[in-house]
């Protein structure tokens, strides 16, 4: 598990979606009781070793030095909610944009794409994913309240958007995670982009 | 060939071209009977190993364990048509963007690029590339007819686009198919920013 | 020391962020005399070697061939002000556009980001961020009075912009220093995007 | 000589400037009589051998298998009018696309940017380039004459383009050019988005 964290925090960061030290990563490693491998606070996750990985379990830390992340809490009620093995949170620039852009509307319509059947279970390109936006909070049990309501109201989302903050998703395996984030990245610049691309002269 | 094909992977994932699990590649291993070697079905092509590369021949998988790519009727049009000793299929951002923006009008037009000379057989920039744009279809036995008929109607195109997609380009060999990408995302992403810059205040 | 900056030299110059030879990099060595290790002028930042990472102090080059960065004057200002152990400048497409388009207003606020706490001491995205803006200046004791100046009269600024120049930021160790180039460099670029996106047709 | 061209094709390649097999690079290695390593036409850039450097003098190629670059004759005319060590030629959408906007013009002028100082021999961003650019040809001999009498024209510029096609620049030795066209890239960049910005909403 901690050489796949290791692999995606370098794939993502050679992307620019994990810039300073933002972002944070975790994967089941027992249901029961439950415990996850999940990155310590404050580390690049870019350049993430072993060590920087952290066994959770009970509501602390159990192996490792340091704090697990701040947004653990969210990690948390994905997993009960969606029974994920695996969390991944990324910054980017078009997810940080369109979260603001579409805050209002609560959430961003995505369909017609081909890349949509890279989400779990979609299967042509005429799905219509709702990627629902959450207000940002730095307060993390009102907001771990707030992740556990939306993905109640919409059990089909494959990930969500905190309004400029950044993109959560999740998959069964941290490889399935990882091609979410990939395909909603792509999926964002493509909307961004052509929404641009209606303000050209014709 | 293996080799080529996994090389290639590296390359284009390091562009941004095969997202998530996305795009497929195929080689012409042996011409009677056809085989081929063609890249696994949700495979990340940026990660390839040689067992992601199945040999294909006789309306079935002859070598390897896994599915081919849902798109292999049309990898096979495309070697019948065109003689193809390599087939390549990406899914870009600009090429997400033109095909949508062009795909009423059934392809778009590429010309006076020194670029376009990269295209096999093209000696200068006064060239005039059709790349014509098909509608997207999960249907594949109906869309191979699609992609027969569109090359049988531009014997000299290089490439087309599925509409909100992705490229299908080809070549000899890996390394002009190859080529042929890079020359064809060079010139959507030209034509996409000059046509954007066509709006900047003068 | 030396190791730390040549690695940010190549994830920067992946980046692009220290295109040609510019950009300059110093780390303090010791506080009492103070002693800095700086990068040679005219060495590219993506290829540093230890030979190019000089020694200085007591307003010389100690050890090494070579000259120190002409910029060394601004470094000294940052460390005596700010007590910096590192100090890091760096030339972006994003801080060179928005360093010009915000130059008259002599500064450019960014808030609301979650980014934003990942500068030190800040820990909610409602935190406010005035990057000063400073009339670029080839007279490096002259320039250095504007840095004295501006860091006293901004104490709880993270960096300053110099117009259609550069980015300097600092931090108490290379990682920290490093961390808020990428921070301030991401904040910048959704800064100028964001901006773009108004201009979208609704 | 021959490591050094191939170090930069693997960086530019990285930044996405010689797609395809476009681009070539040249270095003197004698200069009575003179003699050149240049690339093999036809070769990708990001991937040179020692085999794709050939050596060429006395108006053919004396050592190595193939063609010499089809643009050798704009070489030798670099390397006559400016004493030029290393040649190096290289495509861009940044360049593509402002030698369109700007072609009718004649060329491009750049100032007020510190990157300028980058350039040989400029010491302050208040320097003006003149980047002049020249209707594409497939006529070599007759673009060589262009190139001459653009050279003579302006004794002072550090390179130039040709339409739609590229960024000709050079340097006393592959270092510098190397460097000059990481400067002129990130120049063009700059004006091209500066310009872009104007037409954002104030």
């Amino acid at each position: 598990m901690d050489t796949e964290l290791i692999r995606i925090g370098r794939r993502f960061d050679a992307r620019g979606w994990v810039m300073g030290t933002s972002g944070n990563f975790s994967a089941v490693t027992g249901r029961d009781p439950l415990r996850l491998a999940i990155t310590r606070s404050g580390t690049h996750k870019g350049e993430l070793t072993p060590a920087d990985i952290l066994e959770y379990g009970d509501g602390r830390v159990l192996r490792g030095e340091g704090a697990a992340s701040a947004e653990t809490a969210l990690h948390l009620e994905i997993v009960a909610a969606r029974g994920a093995g695996c969390v991944l949170h990324t910054h980017s620039i078009w997810s940080t944009l369109l979260s603001h852009r579409h805050g209002d509307e609560g959430g961003l319509a995505i369909e017609g794409y081909e890349m949509l059947k890279g989400l779990a279970g979609v299967s042509t390109h005429e799905h219509r994913e709702w990627l629902p936006i959450l207000e940002n909070d730095q307060d993390m049990p009102r907001l771990a309240i707030v992740v556990r309501r939306t993905l109640a109201d919409h059990p089909s989302c494959h990930g969500f958007l905190l309004r400029r903050h950044g993109l959560y998703t999740w998959g069964a395996a941290p490889a399935e995670a990882a091609r979410h984030v990939e395909i909603l990245e792509f999926l964002l610049e493509s909307v961004a982009r052509s929404k641009e691309a209606e303000s050209w002269r014709s």
